[in-house]
């Protein structure tokens, strides 16, 4: 199962994404941060020794729940087992709300921003990342050699957005792909503006340790994206 | 050559993206436009008409701007022949900075980003189109037949940043891809703050119309963007 990646082993360390994910985080010392879809915890732990002064994590699975408590005995991490399509966190509350990996499973995206949008601080950040619609666009990645003997990644339906349902881990699991358009002006018109955008890709680094690595040049796997509260537009009455 | 082209012979009305183009662009009434790669004059004509005050349009073909002139003869359009990345265009002198299909050919985006950023007034616009990154990651477009027998693209190089050699229309035309995050992040780089964003697909009336466009809902084609100034992020100095 999902316990046995390495991004679920070795925490943020086994994630290639988690510098480019740094990256676009705001400081968490005395901030208030709420992780939506925190699995292990990996998340919620970086944030406490970082020095947040409250760090909420929410997931579906109780098991995770569970092991994530196991994972950082003591810590001051409050973890609630709740569905995000209808968690509903407190409003004007957090400083930072971090999604790793979970927003491609909402099948209502817009009402996620809207309530990330609620719960932040006026200065609060939005951090997350998804599925890269490039890649979140099939069901199952296919592979090709195109004419010059390179291989391609098979892109199709990218403009069909809806569900998709893989047999990735367990069978049957529903995602949703949605453009990167979509969720730009899904996130606008929440009242965010975009802060960042990372499609991540290995530098020669991560590349020469781990060469598996190179799929992520043909095409990207991961989308990251970091937005900021702004206050509703208003209408230009004109002249 | 270009001028055979439906967009080239029939103006916006042959460009199948003009009316989602069009909807991200702001009112031009009483406005002073600038269109950076203004090619046949069809924009020009369509700001004249629609009531812009002042308008410019730029090129580097000379022939391309004798075409216009010819196709609105003593209309109030300022025609400039000039290479899009050294022109420089006045300060704080335009509304609306208007560019369909060109950027891409530009070797420094960067610079073009922050030489508009300055020629926009602080109520200004920018919208532009471009080839979209998953198109133009490849230097020839190639099509393949997946396992399960639907029609795909093969994608390759997404990461691959930077030049493209290809032979459409004219041999050895050299293009620039860069990733929608770096097309972003470099806008934000220059101030500006993202308004809206369309990875371009046609509707089913618009499919029904050509069927050919089927292949835009395998990939898109074409990226449009909407971006508006603002003022250089302040540094927060902290508590």
């Amino acid at each position: 199962g999902y316990s046995q990646f390495p991004r679920s082993r070795e925490g943020l360390a086994g994630a290639p994404e988690w510098p480019a994910l740094r990256a676009i985080l705001p400081p968490v010392r005395g901030k208030r941060v709420l992780d939506l879809g925190s699995g292990f915890g990996a998340f919620c732990r970086w944030a406490v020794e970082e020095g947040a002064i409250e760090v909420t994590g929410v997931d579906l699975s109780r098991k995770m729940i569970a092991a994530a408590r196991d994972r950082g005995p003591g810590l001051p991490i409050h973890y609630i087992e709740a569905d995000l399509e209808t968690f509903e966190p407190e409003a004007d509350t957090y400083d930072l709300v971090y999604s790793s990996l979970a927003v491609h499973y909402l099948a209502d995206f817009g009402a996620f921003c809207r309530k990330v949008r609620r719960a932040l601080s006026p200065d609060g950040r939005l951090v997350f990342s998804m599925e890269h619609p490039i890649f979140a666009a099939r069901a199952e990645p296919e592979w090709m050699t195109d004419a010059s003997g390179e291989r391609v990644f098979a892109l199709r339906d990218y403009a069909r957005e809806g569900e998709r349902v893989t047999n990735w881990v367990v069978d049957g699991i529903v995602k949703y792909h949605r453009k990167i358009s979509t969720v730009i002006m899904t996130l606008l018109a929440s009242g965010f503006a975009i802060d960042a955008m990372d499609e991540w890709s290995p530098d020669q680094v991560a590349l020469a340790a781990n060469p598996a690595l190179t799929d992520e040049i043909v095409r990207p796997m991961l989308l990251l994206i970091a937005a900021r509260p702004v206050a509703p537009a208003t209408i230009d009455p004109g002249p």
